[in-house]
């Protein structure tokens, strides 16, 4: 393993801010410094920092300490994706890599990150190593993601807290949770905070059975939990349109499911009904123990395959064990939510 | 003290839910019946359970046990006033009391809760202390109410986890928290989680000024957290309105504060802002260890008034001291943040 | 699935409690009640209930409201082994089931009771299903038990605040976790707190190399944090008997090692040390979100099998799915820290 | 109040850190710059970096950027007594701030720390404003310091989970925490944690008394929770001595009043008994929430005094209110917990 001979690599960090990229960064730098020699050139801003080379740092040990509990990212982020230009964009990344002398790339981000890093290797030959992160948990070669856990912890907490009010006052409380796409958070943190009916964007809802569920655990006396991914939506979606806002730049357009949810559920069921958006609350501040564990051990073998100049990989967790996957198996598909594990949830509906 | 015999006790909730509730009901009942001897019969639902003697309840020892770190209220709560039918209210209020053989009444709750309470005693003759409870901190005869605290502390770890979303991405944050009519948890919680911009319904504020304070904290580099009151409104009340938006009922209203805040400072300022509304997760849960100390020592002080026939007070903290006022000074004026306390807070600004 | 009739079911917790039990205990009956029209019998303090048919209780939707996050077990546990007066200890287990009409046990425990089920199930053919259960996450036969992460939580949680302390003072803190014959709560505790040591039954410890680190750390001005399990011992045994203690007994004994392990620091490197003795604040309290997901799922796996008729076999996490395996296998080998995954923690040290 | 000009001031931080000594630092500085235009130079180490004018620091408001949430002192603590050589440490210190041209000192400490502080402005005319900090509470000039909120906080959650542990097995549950002459930890924590035994310095305790009442609650089925303050002692002090253990130097010393207690207990009892010892958990980390805007308005304040050369003076907690004492009134007596105060919660004994 220490047969390759030191090199100076780059480290970025793309996409939505998640909980554990600092643990990534750290993780690599200490391994890379103490253990191969390796330096290590950070970009500001993700695929913009290489494209324009803005504020380019030398990250060293030092730079490195105190930073594995804060949520964020001292390389900050941004969502620039460097193909949008063609092969200008790559010239220019080359460019900068070559004042840098950056033989490879880590490569830190969540789908549309990795993507571009997939194509990166593939078409143009520039060495990079992906590590996975998406706060949604939805990428497919992965079993989990850091920043997961983080958020289903805060939404769990956010539920324990709501369910003391809502039976306080015998009402409806909706928690509006992140997924945009996959319902997750709202299937680990429903089940974990022990929610009456949880909605996922997978499985468009039934507005009736929803208010079915919600009258019927009145019924035995007990006030109602729905939480709800951002992502869902109901079967009728004509229905939505109806109830639309307007919003503060004066459109007509959807609110926030959550909101809408409770204003049918009123409604409908006679019954008062609250939401809580809960927001970026779920992607910042400290990683919960396990996610800097998983970024931790991500970063520790990110940089041994750089080291290995095992390029065109990205790290995955499989069971216990962190292994190697081609980095475009992280885009390939998005993992959603399986019926038949949203269906096990079912049982503590109502 | 121990010159006066045993009695019949009855107990409400009424208002708001908060948290801290469950550990008055417990010290009440644990120093009624360990020292005193007394009974205690729980009414449901704050005023409602007097008036309809529904699912009145014999609160003992067991009935206690393990309800100290609980959130929200066993006895449940609501907002009835049974003073809205006159005098047929409390002819009823009587004839419930008269069936227990409730001799006095412990009512823990906010301004409209004492304020019946207070005119019972007044006008009635209807033996009650009161306990005060309000989660906006906005009662003057108290330095604290309990559930403030774990109000501030829930907002104060909102902010926390979103300074470092607002850095990685160099966004606008803003969280909207809890206070129609009074800021305390808003300037409690922006001076703890280091808030850049604090805006109260005490001092109408200026957008035009907001947003420079905005510019200039990203002048250093830096992404500003706005803490704003659910209750906060801009100085010109008709920009508001512009930019109304319909709610689910098909009603123009305004949005929250907070939503609508993010939306102008957007426009103006050029820069990204996303909104987090914290809502009743401010007042859910298990209370801060100082709103169950708080909590617990009004319990213990509130049957110490009704042993001694000391009816027509309310406990209340001055210091660190609990004393005894009269039950209608509670609702004799809305405390509200100081203009020189609030100008304290402004030299974090910006 | 559902050709099966209904039937009762025994439920017992068994070894030292774990956060998540209670959730194992909900999920079995809510599904067991609500899908399958199983009824539920509880065991009280493991199999000492069986046994003694003591306070045996029945368990229906009621019983487990509530119950999903709190720590701890609504039947109680102990470390009762039924086998130990051989066939007896069977008769009379066999009786009681037969008095309630119990077919079938669900028993949630760690090495020894399930242990004692694989041969109830083996030599007598009583019909268990089991759901592993240990704090310490050495279960061969399982990715991870409940219980395991919100330890991991809790003792990351105080290795964050005892960090500032160390700074302030540049002092060494010490701090023992659980972990008598695995150090996998120190081994993820300590990566995920950035402990600057960390130190494993598995692998004796040389003290010269410990004071070696803690010395290194203090020259690159910070103060270290040695996390040590409490199964951890150093490589010199004698050593630890020439500084032994005489305990509250009066007996000559090892003082814990995190104790122990303070005193020679200090002697060694002249650098203040102190110790804090985590003990069962880890094992205690409401589980993390993580904890109940995985209880919970266990919970609906068992009563699966159980409704399946599918006996001697125990749910198991692997990867993302719960499976089934040999009820004997959980007990086969105690699943240490291996010695890579240990040479991984290695590059943070010093 | 914008009379006088802009000067340069000291800050130090001595004694035991404690969550709350950065929210100082950062508030004073704030303020000083922004307000009123003085300038700022940080002395190490408590009184040492004033005595050797070692590493001494400008601090400017980027030197407080994100210091508000962190635990400990970025100034570093030490316990070293400035006059204990008498003239000539005086002489040094004011050779220090003549070298720096610093006019007045901020200095945040404890008795010790403020009792030289006292001095140096009583007999040798220096300028000081203090600053008091003790994560104990018993300084009798303040109705609270900053950090003790956090303390009890944490106490108060290791109280919770240790319940559910406790009556999982019938186990007598001790809990060691901070106070070495006052018993505010234990009292605040242990009726906030709802404790069944709290032990404090201010009252010696009859270990047959304390058997007692851990009797009496498990004859009503629940295991007893006992909290101890670390320098609470048993009424007949030989018996701790009978019963005394060798420590890692080899010298016959008492063991922590825990240990020792929880030995006595199960002898006595015949109950098992479990300890835990918080240590210094308890006073590292983030500040809670009513810590960190203590902190802060203790800063606002103290410059404000140095602002208009009030020297002499301690900021103070009144109610709500931040007023100024004389320095010297900070260590006049030592705080103790009342009689009075004690026999409130000895309700909940037993």
């Amino acid at each position: 393993m220490r047969t390759h001979g030191a090199m100076k690599v780059g480290v970025l960090t793309g996409g939505g801010d998640c909980p554990g990229l600092n643990a990534v960064i750290r993780a690599v730098v200490r391994k890379g410094v103490q253990r191969y020699g390796h330096e290590f050139v950070g970009f500001r801003d993700g695929w913009r920092g290489v494209l324009d080379d803005h504020r380019t740092v030398r990250l060293g040990i030092d730079s490195v300490r105190g930073i594995l509990p804060r949520g964020g990212t001292v390389l900050g982020s941004s969502r620039t994706n460097p193909l949008s230009d063609g092969a200008d964009g790559v010239r220019r990344m080359q460019a900068t890599m070559a004042r840098h002398g950056v033989e490879a790339l880590i490569v830190i981000g969540g789908e549309d990150t990795l993507g571009v890093a997939a194509r990166l290797w593939g078409e143009y030959g520039i060495n990079c190593v992906g590590v996975p992160k998406t706060i949604d948990n939805d990428l497919s070669a992965t079993d989990y993601t850091f920043g997961f856990d983080t958020a289903v912890s805060i939404a769990t907490e956010a539920i324990d807290r709501l369910h003391t009010t809502a039976e306080s006052h015998m009402r409806v409380l909706v928690v509006e949770v992140m997924g945009r796409h996959s319902g997750w958070i709202a299937l680990h943190s429903g089940l974990a905070g022990g929610a009456n009916v949880i909605l996922v964007p997978e499985r468009p809802f039934d507005v009736e059975q929803v208010c079915g569920w919600i009258t019927s655990r009145f019924t035995s006396s007990y006030a109602p939990i729905v939480v709800v991914a951002e992502g869902a939506v109901p079967k009728d979606g004509d229905m939505v349109l109806k109830d639309g806002t307007r919003d503060a730049f004066g459109h007509v357009r959807l609110s926030g499911v959550g909101e809408w949810l409770a204003g049918v559920v009123e409604k409908r069921t006679g019954k008062e009904a609250r939401t809580t958006v809960l927001g970026h609350v779920q992607r910042g501040g400290t990683p919960s123990a396990f996610d800097r564990w998983l970024a931790t051990r991500f970063g520790l073998h990110a940089i041994d395959a750089v080291h290995e100049r095992d390029y065109g990989t990205m790290v995955a967790l499989r069971g216990t064990d962190i292994v190697r996957v081609p980095i475009g198996e992280a885009t390939a598909t998005l993992k959603t939510v399986p019926a038949q594990l949203y269906a096990e949830a079912e049982v503590f509906f109502g």
